[in-house]
């Protein structure tokens, strides 16, 4: 047994089962491991920000690590902007990283980089294997640091000649040490701060679908207090039957309204609200003077016991969510007519089949069509959490491993599909049960909204050379039939409802080009 | 004026006026200044790692730095790869990077990250802006590190606050510091070492072309010392007319027979050579136990000087090269027939016009494709000096920006273009006279010569999963297409002669899929 064998079964032995990867010379050792363990599944990525994104997507759905698989310090860099959004949804991504045998690292060579130093900069755990009959060891620590304070992002360097040198073992995972949680006195304030009129709780990570939602919905239910989640939340359940939490705004004017009178917010696996950008003359924080922000519990801490033990003080445990603490069925009517962005938001809510999952990276679209969406049937939104474009397609491959079962919508701006549309290849290469919505308006719409947002009117030549994706447009249909990928592109409202509704009736990756 | 207009300013005084773009919320009055500025050439970039590899092309073409406008960190990361190219290649590149208002940046919002961290692993020299009255300054330092050193990675970040505050003046660069050379004695002792039989001069970066060619050629010719360059020298000077300076090979045992029999190897601008990868079993170094390593001029010491002066101590400057010591006119018959990548060579060489700049990211198929090139008419060649893909496409990018008068050929693997195809676009966009060959062999063919050269034998079902880009093959017609390029696919070597020659004969992008 060499390393990379030992660390194979040291993946199969934890029950990490799946690799997304796009190896390189330095993983072949490791390629070859995987290549005799046919149970694990090895996904091929025909990029890196593929797999990292993959890797998200599938952590979201499931709770479980994936592993990538990715080439030294330039392959790392092309893994990073999906890495980001990982990191910022707190999920447990495993990166497994070649690099140059130790001995040959001195030399200078093409692919001789920094993987170390770029590694640090987007994980919470790096280590660098030193020797073969460690490798295994390492491997274990690396699924223990994935899997730790809610999923983190942990990345383990091979250096070649620690994958093809003698190993004797395999390792057991370690399970990962316990979260804090706040104290008594600490939740007994937070309940007694929640029962003041007007409070509001701030939720975020695992306390935003299943059976922490409940608990949330009742601890709403014993106080009146509003239940919150930030704009930029991983993952949300949301449609028939959900619990009411509502999702915080984009802008924080917006915010600043929704706070107005809110005395005390309450974070619970939350950060503290922030404006996504800093605006000249707009403050930094959306909250009022005097509202106070009660930070009980952080993103790194233990969401579910916090939870578990706001509803014990309040008594809440034994309350039952009714019709009227969740949210109705409302589907909408099936448009038709013109082109109209809400009429999309419309005929997806009346297509969609429950327990679809929706991957959001409509960037500029999704005022529009967001709202139509609260009363579809039960589903899960996953969102762009760190707010590096590029986020849909690769996220979308992971949710359909993790979730063969369920549909994924992929509702996706031009402009952003363009940084990984390589992830069509994967959907078509595993037959993944994929409908991506193009949402073409053939620009950086959002750069538009944000450069009027700073102030500045009429847009001469040079800005609108790098705002606008036009002189060529691009043709999504060939885009995606280069891929593997079935598609079409619809212009009005009647097309995209008879699209939609035929893409749901199938199974497949399948790509809708609305001109809008 | 505010802090971004000073930094436009401040380029175009300073000879600054290519940028190639990918904006983001961040640089939003960057992009503002820039509109303001119509003689600054904008160039927008569908995805970070084309405006990084554009940028590198451009000054392996022209010497002069470009910008790229690039997003805060996980926009850098996009970059990465290609700016790792860049720093192998001793390319100057100019990074403008967006950040967070320096008074916002104390929240967690979802792009916060460490863009001085990621900048800092890739970059010579990074600087963070701490006030928009000295963003001139700073920028005009960053123009003197990007041109220091034979070219370096500079990369500067401006918080937006820095970008959008007020500023006074624009700044004018400091000529980059002297660069070292050898000593007076170090020299001699190299002059004498070239007079030895058998001896070897390895010269890299700027040596390998235009007036420093012809001095190595002079050198060559007063000693009788062997030229050699590395395989993934930055830029080449080949075919007809061009000085006689062999390409080293890309395995180690290739090169350990072409250096058996040199008693000195004298460095000039290149590093110690080394194998690309370690293997097991296989040594690190290709030279024979006693071959003197004379490391004489590093790759950031002042290589033409060194050479000048080697000529001089040679009393070499008053020789005449003849036609004995440059490259004969060769050009291959038109061939016919079934494909075979050799005749692609062959049809290449035959049908390019003079003064070409090829771009090479043939990575497996270019031993059978290189030698019928050898004897074509004059023409420029760029390698892929990182290793890091996805290099090809937007390096042409750059390359004919930078010289829009001259016929670009990328000869392209097919794994390797899916990494960056968006520049495919931005040829579109800018009407470049690039033509793309794709070798489509659709899988990573290299990956399988690695795998059998680390000594493994049949490959199972996951080897197999992760080599292979079939099932479903990708359709480059339609992939070039979509973004607005027009194509065509070839499956015969007439088919190939058709159309490279039609693509010869007129302007503008086209791509060739060739079914190899």
């Amino acid at each position: 047994m060499n390393g990379a064998e030992s660390l194979v079964k040291t993946l199969l032995a934890n029950g990490v089962d799946t690799v997304f990867a796009n190896p390189g010379t330095s993983e072949m050792h490791f390629v070859a491991a995987l290549d005799a363990h046919p149970d694990i599944r090895c996904i091929l990525c025909l990029f890196e920000g593929g797999t990292s994104g993959a890797a998200d997507g599938y952590y979201r759905m499931t709770g479980q690590v994936a592993a990538t698989l990715l080439h030294l310090a330039p392959g790392f860099g092309n893994a990073f902007a999906n890495l980001h959004n990982a990191a910022k949804a707190h999920s447990g991504v495993l990166n497994l990283v070649g690099d140059h045998a130790t001995y040959h690292m001195r030399y200078e060579t093409p692919l001789r980089g920094d993987t170390a130093g770029i590694a640090a900069v987007i994980s919470d755990w790096t280590r660098v294997c030193t020797d073969a009959a460690t490798v295994a060891v390492d491997g274990a620590a690396a699924i223990t640091a994935a899997r730790y304070a809610n999923g983190q992002i942990a990345t383990l360097i091979l250096p070649a000649d620690t994958a093809w040198g003698a190993a004797q073992a395999t390792a057991v995972c370690a399970a990962p040490p316990a979260l804090p949680c706040p104290s008594p006195a600490q939740i007994a304030a937070a309940a007694a701060a929640l029962r003041q009129p007007g409070a509001a709780l701030l939720l975020d990570g695992v306390a935003l679908w299943g059976d922490l939602a409940e608990v949330a919905g009742r601890i709403a239910k014993a106080t009146g207090c509003a239940l919150l989640c930030p704009y930029f939340a991983p993952r949300l359940q949301r449609g028939h039957g959900a619990p009411l939490i509502r999702r915080m705004a984009y802008r924080v004017a917006d915010n600043q309204k929704l706070l107005a009178k809110v005395p005390t917010l309450v974070l619970c696996g939350a950060d503290r609200p922030a404006s996504f950008f800093a605006y000249p003359g707009q403050p930094s924080l959306p909250e009022p003077p005097g509202c106070a922000i009660f930070d009980l519990c952080s993103p790194v801490m233990d969401i579910g016991q916090t939870l578990h033990a706001i509803a014990a003080a309040l008594e809440a445990d034994g309350l039952t969510l009714g019709p009227q603490d969740r949210q109705p069925l409302d589907l909408p009517p099936l448009p038709g007519g013109p082109m109209d962005l809400r009429k999309i938001g419309q005929a997806v809510a009346a297509l969609m089949p429950a327990e679809s999952i929706i991957i959001d990276e409509m960037v500029s679209s999704a005022p529009a069509i967001v709202p139509a969406l609260q009363g579809a049937r039960a589903h899960d939104w996953l969102n762009i959490s760190g707010a590096a474009i590029g986020f849909g397609l690769p996220c979308a491959v992971g949710a359909a491993v993790a979730c063969p079962d369920r549909k994924i919508v992929v509702l996706q701006a031009d402009g952003s599909a363009m940084y990984t549309l390589q992830s069509l290849w994967t959907m078509a290469r595993e037959r993944l049960d994929v409908t991506v919505v193009i949402l073409a308006n053939r620009g950086y719409q959002i750069l538009r909204l944000e450069m009027a947002a700073m102030g500045f009117g009429q847009m001469g030549r040079n800005a609108q050379a790098m705002f606008d994706v036009a002189d060529p447009t691009l043709d999504w249909v060939a885009l995606a039939r280069g891929h593997g990928v079935d598609a079409v592109r619809v212009t009005d409202t009647d097309q995209f409802v008879a699209a939609f509704a035929g893409a749901m009736a199938q199974r497949g990756p399948f790509v809708i080009e609305v001109i809008c």
